[in-house]
């Protein structure tokens, strides 16, 4: 067999691994027995090890160098076209990641990970970060330990932030972060001063469980999710897995007093899964054939969940539907009035079921003590402590326990320290896109209003899905839009947006 | 390392992978996506690969080489007791059994079986074995070839046999099969001469689809079964599966105008889940932590099912709860009325949903055809004339379809040849045990009426479930019993059970 054959094939296997450890963590979510916690972290690691350890086998590295040195990545081999070469590139790139991390560690903290992730689930139930303490100051000091075996970047943190989002630094997020700061601030503050003048209550009526699920459903077939590729099932909190193009998975968590959480959060995910759909299945098992970066993935959902599911034209097509569906709850409310609702720019606890503006905010806290945890060994115990002062500097607001406050979300227990900031990463991608997405799209307004969302996926599709990881996400905005990476449409769009639905001169 | 010390690691190696098995095929009957199916195969048939690999790799073999003659099964070291001596002999047992399939053939099986499996819900769905018919030829074409790779018996097919039933061959179940038609079919002759004694419309009336659920569930949990370490879901073949004795799941199927099926059903998988969730935790990995054989497996299922479940102790206990479920429906039906319906004995087409006498029948066809098939090289073309024809001479009534005909099973699909005999092995040896829990639980039938299955469970445990694979299917039913497996205290209990029922003198 050729080189590239044989790293193909080895790589294809991974992929299995990695689908069947999708299946298990899905599982692990939605339907295992309580009981089974300790099993699976044990079938986790397992599966998690035998694929570390083919991807840093004998065979795909013998093959590979054939093609790069793996030392500096230089080309070997000068017969390659452009696609080739971005593709031993990224394997490469994938490789010497992998190759970072010895097997035993691997598995330990496949392990730990699972392990620590049950325990997060049952402290945030019983809002007790003491139970959660142990686990997470264990999960830290691994984290630490890995970025020091990857070593890519100028501070640990940086080298865990660049496995999620490739190349990105702390020094371009604190850029970024500031001039989003800079303007985001005044903005939330002069919303606050004229906050009467929208009306958010509308939303927390009683919604029943089944009719919001049905509606969620409807929603996300509109979008285009293909339910004979996926699925959607309930989850304490909302995530999207893939164990195959073919096989996308979304979950949402209903609650009946909240028509808010449930639906903007099924866009959200859709948005997610919809990229994974659409990865193109000849290509499956190579970078080819896989998301860009978290950030990009994020530019996704968050186009879907704000700059469609948040528009006037969406709700033009979907607040029929949702009326009729909830007849004794909107009957006196209208579609502005709705609209405005859902807008609603206030400060609040949960990050995922902030607004588009607040939301921001959340990001920077989370950036902020991630770094202090992993570069600066602040101490775990202190965490909560340090997470309700941080949520009154930045959002006025404290948590009245951990539930609400430094337990909400799900990513430090299974080791996911430098994801955050993709979020925000994510909000600004968005925007660029979706900026010339309305360029190259004529009467797009007109087509959502329609419930007609299929040339914005067919663009998605084109100019995102279907290129895999054929170039590196900054790469991407700048061909796409002829623009860098920048907080500047971001924060237009925010300002443009609210001063009208605020009603601000 | 010690030898035993390796292979306990690689089994218990090999064991996640075959949890993770569990529960990919798990998902593929309950929740996978349609679309799915085809990335699904390639994963078990990945997974599958792996642990094969594992189970004849250097490590174990050349470990297990230290204690055993590989060749032989002749001990090597005299110092292991009783208890590591039997331990040794069934991982030899295993590993013979793998070691005599080529890898190759092992992955292109699991492969062939997960794509089977689905083209058999299609075929079964549509009613078209045409559909089904190319999958299954090739099916048979390989356990065909499975069959001369295992070598383990007089013919084909007793080599098949050996996989799910250690020891069993074709010539005993003939035998005991001779002996039960002999008394049976005089015995259902009989009955149906004054069928009209029973009459068992109550059940056919619409029973609401989630109070059976919850019913079934009340039922699981009252015999023993443990939520925390398993879980209920529905599926179009009810089965019981298990990704760790902490995490074992069955399925059911409910129809609105059936009640019995569900039931039944649901105690049968309890059954199977029981057995499952019983294996001793320490021994999880090894043979001592194993079920012994398909035909023990079966004789749990059918002891709750219909020892325990058709019963008039258990309906004493369940009728009055079962009433005020379905008030309307069963409000002028009496208890013993009730009691009879579902023990109407009446030959009819699908073989999960026969009465106890006319079950074995539906077995015995499936044992004359499999025979044909893997011996006799019968052609799969001509089966579902076959089928039918075996149908009027064995149950005098022809099937309509191949639905309620010859595809009405899963099996064959995934390529369980020589699994059925199992079936009928189930029901002999859970009247042999039963009749001795009997002797041993004074008042067993009291405490049923009370609802009270401890002491049946806490039997079946100590005797059966924490034992593994401490002895062989025959031994056991020796060593608790006084007698070897027989026919006669099967058929005892049909003729004295049914006479009553029927009133015949």
């Amino acid at each position: 067999m050729a080189a590239r054959d044989i790293i193909l094939k080895e790589l294809m296997e991974a992929c299995h691994l990695q689908g069947v450890e999708a299946l298990l963590s899905w599982d692990q979510e939605t339907y295992m027995p309580a009981g089974a916690g300790a099993a699976r972290s044990e079938q986790v690691a397992y599966i998690s090890g035998l694929r570390h350890a083919e991807l840093v086998g004998e065979p795909l590295k013998n093959a590979l160098e054939e093609l790069i040195d793996l030392e500096t990545g230089e080309l070997r081999i000068m017969t390659l076209n452009d696609r080739e070469t971005r593709q031993v590139k990224e394997i490469w790139r994938d490789y010497r990641q992998q190759a970072a991390l010895p097997a035993g560690f691997v598995t330990t903290l496949a392990k730990h990970a699972s392990i620590s992730q049950q325990a997060w689930v049952r402290a945030r139930k019983d809002n007790d970060f003491s139970f959660f303490e142990p686990f997470l100051t264990k999960m830290v000091q691994m984290q630490q330990e890995k970025a020091k075996y990857l070593a890519r970047g100028a501070t640990d943190y940086d080298s865990l932030m660049d496995q999620f989002e490739p190349e990105m630094t702390s020094e371009k997020i604190s850029g970024l972060f500031n001039e989003i700061r800079v303007r985001l601030v005044p903005l939330i503050k002069s919303l606050q001063e004229v906050k009467h003048r929208v009306n958010g209550s509308i939303l927390t009526r009683e919604y029943n469980i089944d009719d919001q699920w049905a509606f969620g459903m409807d929603m996300l077939k509109a979008i285009g999710f293909n339910v004979n590729n996926g699925r959607q099932d309930k989850s304490a909190h909302p995530f999207t897995t893939s164990t195959h193009p073919t096989d996308v998975r979304i979950t949402t968590r209903l609650r009946e007093n909240d028509l808010k959480t449930a639906l903007l959060g099924t866009l959200h995910e859709g948005g997610h899964a919809l990229y994974e759909q659409g990865l193109l299945l000849e290509e499956y098992g190579n970078p080819l054939g896989q998301a860009i970066s978290l950030g990009i993935h994020e530019s996704q959902s968050r186009m879907w969940e704000n700059l469609v599911g948040l528009s006037a034209s969406f709700w033009r097509f979907a607040y029929p539907k949702l009326q009729s569906k909830f007849k004794d709850q909107l009957r006196n409310t209208e579609r502005d009035q709705f609209q405005a609702a859902i807008n609603r720019v206030r400060p609040s606890m949960i990050r995922v079921e902030a607004d588009e503006a607040t939301y921001n905010l959340h990001v920077m806290l989370r950036f902020e003590i991630e770094k202090m945890l992993i570069n600066e060994n602040f101490p775990v115990a202190e965490l909560p402590q340090l997470w309700n002062d941080k949520m009154e500097e930045y959002l006025g607001i404290r948590p009245q326990n951990d539930a609400e406050g430094v337990l909400q979300d799900v990513h430090w227990s299974f080791g996911a320290f430098g994801y955050f900031p993709t979020y925000a990463l994510g909000n600004l991608y968005s925007v660029q896109f979706f900026n010339q997405v309305k360029q190259d799209i004529p009467g797009l307004e007109e087509q959502f209003a329609r419930g007609d969302f299929s040339n914005l996926l067919k663009w998605l599709r084109d100019n995102i899905h279907s290129k895999g990881r054929g170039r590196k996400a900054e790469e991407l905005v700048l061909e796409l839009t002829g623009k860098p990476l920048s907080a500047q449409p971001f924060m237009d769009y925010l300002e443009t947006k609210y001063r009208k639905i605020y009603n601000l001169s």
